[in-house]
């Protein structure tokens, strides 16, 4: 293992100036060491994303002593063997497993092209402990990117009221033209928009984020030198300028649909909540929203037509998650907290005391109907203007028999629908104000 | 109240004779008296639906008994007194007030006319302990029907796997279509349509039911003899003719408004569960839904676009309620425990084992992705077909490093491909089969 000893260290010492140029400032004296940041560079050529047996031993023995034992050295073995009796560490037959499919990997010379190609697009290498290091992402656990590439402005990835709005690419014109609309008010709301960057529903969340003035974040399956899909290459590069572009791949890497997958959990970790506006019965934006799920993170799907199949993916997820229906920006903006707060006027009925069906329910939410009616009025209410006319007027003593009241109630509901303006007294009795 | 109660015992004496040609066929010993049903149909003329009181004091003391305290009995008040102390009943003043409203609406002449129309239109008096009593109305408590008049079949009310169909009167094409196909899907799965007779969803749910050859039940919110809106009069005719139409108010009875909210009840009772499909943002079917959750039954509800007014109802049981969002006749089968069962074609991947996202996750139902990819296959045989090419061979080394695979994982995925007949070997190496 000599030989993979050398050719690590020597890869290090040439990574180590290109990655210190590429740390995302402000650098603070409690952030890692860049000697940490390039190794975590050189894991993330390594390893696929998502790598649980990689994770697992960077947050035993750190990036160093991991790289250590990728080389081969034999301190880094027998700290790791030594470890291993107190059972922390991934097996040893995992590690086995994975040393093999790392070591595969090793070439000095395309890590180092990676090197140059992203600091030739002014990349900005995060990782853990850099302030601005989306601290959400660790609740991947060992499934976490081990290190973040970024074109644009790092301060946004991980931003307050970051929420993800994904997609089918085979989207309708009601998915875009709806994503359009929902997106400009949760700018307005102060939400950062997650996507990521494909045809469809992705696109259209960043192009209405970026049309609105708001801040927007592509997560990217490939490098970020890989502007993928292609016809979005100037959609994403207007994210570079004025949002930010993200992956933990390294530059030169292709998006291969393995990487779609672990892309996904990416964009799911980063948001404070995923919303699905159109999924066929098997949208990858089912994914994202799974891993959403079981990070704990709210689900909002916007259903549709169930006679549209891009909407069927979302129709399941209400079906068979928990998720949430939404269907405007302000339900959107709600799963991330910021709700309007009254901002915004509220349906003309929502402050009001709504109808039970049933004596005793006043303070359920229960529904008046047919249509309509009864808005805000008691069942006592709508019983006796049931049994009133606009042009008949009847005494307290006929509408109590017709309304199957006694006539002290009657006459006290009576006084209600006077004060509402529902009803007026004549000389020969009640009847409904027009 | 000498005069009362000899005005109630003078009405009832007629009354039951025509009661008792009214009981629903076959008549067992264990029916209950005519008297009994004499007494509830009267009970139905002088309280309005859903008294609580009322239903509290039958439950206690018995048609007779109550009926005898509404007649002024000595006898029947100290009954009520000396259960009072065991404080079994509903309270002296909530009684009191009950008798003074009932009381107002004792007319004899009335009552009698209200029997002789029933028994005109053929109607059939319902009590519970009848045969043909949906026991499920007991669910309501206190707040059940006393008596059902049934026009019709009264075998039909409360059948097994009954399910409620209702919706906005003010429906859209999209509704409505829905509707018809769904319904005809129900009655194919042996369900019986319950529903409210109204223009609309409601109407649209019978239909398809009459037309289909299913049973269908229309619940009135007026007595059986008002075939209420004016508009359906034919189709609640042919409902009397081939379903059956139910209320619990007597011939005579007009629908109110209240009488509409007390309905539903009934409806969302008689149900094993109920499904709205279009529902405008205050529609009585939310009334119905609420109704059916309070009583523990499953609430379905049929998204549309969220830019339709006709399905903002829907979106809201969504949103707030433990309401199922379903899209089609087999989801709403389901409700009621009419699954397919293997009937009908499961979606094409639904027997498959998803792409979970995570390795181990192979149980999960997780969904693969980008789009349409990745059915059925594993990450690891996702990652591989990612490595490989349909032109260009490639060993099983180069394939292990490009995917990231130890080579021998590559090579069993490679093997589990091959019999999927997704790869073939060549001898330069591997190659996706076109």
């Amino acid at each position: 293992m000599g030989g993979v000893s050398d050719l690590v260290s020597a890869a290090l010492q040439q990574a180590e100036p290109l990655v210190t140029a590429m740390r995302a400032a402000p650098r603070t004296p409690a952030q890692p060491l860049s000697g940490d940041a390039a190794r975590r560079a050189l894991l993330g050529v390594l390893a696929e994303p998502g790598d649980g047996t990689l994770g697992a031993l960077v947050a035993s023995l750190g990036a160093e002593g991991t790289v250590a034992l990728v080389a081969g050295e034999r301190r880094a073995e027998e700290v790791f063997r030594a470890r291993q009796d107190l059972a922390l560490d991934p097996g040893v037959r995992a590690v086995e497993d994975g040393l093999e499919r790392w070591r595969q990997r090793l070439d000095a010379g395309a890590f180092l092209r990676s090197l140059e190609a992203a600091e030739r697009l002014g990349a900005r290498l995060l990782v853990p402990g850099d302030d601005a290091w989306p601290v959400r992402l660790d609740d991947l656990g060992m499934h976490a990117p081990l290190a973040l590439w970024v074109r644009g402005d790092p301060g946004l990835v991980g931003a307050e009221a970051s929420l993800a709005v994904v997609g089918a690419r085979a989207a309708t014109g009601y998915g875009e033209q709806l994503t359009l609309d929902a997106v400009a008010g949760l700018v307005d709301r102060g939400c950062t928009i997650v996507s990521g960057g494909a045809y469809g529903i992705d696109g259209a969340a960043h192009r209405a984020a970026l049309r609105r003035g708001g801040a927007t974040v592509a997560v990217l399956a490939g490098g970020p030198d890989r502007l993928y899909p292609q016809g979005h290459a100037a959609l994403l590069g207007e994210i570079v300028e004025r949002g930010a572009v993200v992956s933990e791949l390294p530059c030169g890497a292709a998006p291969t649909k393995w990487r779609f997958l672990a892309r996904n959990r990416v964009i799911a970790a980063l948001s404070d909540a995923v919303v699905v506006v159109e999924a066929g019965w098997r949208s990858g934006a089912l994914n994202t929203a799974h891993h959403a799920a079981s990070l704990g993170r709210p689900v909002g799907v916007v259903p549709g037509p169930v006679t549209s199949p891009a909407s069927a993916g979302c129709h399941r997820l209400l079906r068979e998650q928990d998720a949430v229906c939404v269907t405007d920006a302000a339900e959107m903006a709600e799963l991330v907290g910021r709700g309007d707060d009254g901002l915004l006027a509220l349906p003309d009925d929502a402050s009001q005391r709504w109808a039970g069906s049933r004596s005793g329910d006043a303070g359920r939410k229960a529904q008046a109907g047919p249509e309509v009616v009864g808005a805000g009025l008691r069942g006592v209410e709508i019983r006796l203007l049931d049994a009133m006319s606009v042009r008949v007027p009847r005494s307290v003593a006929e509408l109590a028999a017709r309304a199957g009241l006694e006539p002290s109630r009657a006459l006290g509901a009576l006084g209600t629908l006077d004060a509402l303006g529902r009803v007026r007294r004549t000389t020969d009795g009640w009847l409904i104000r027009r």
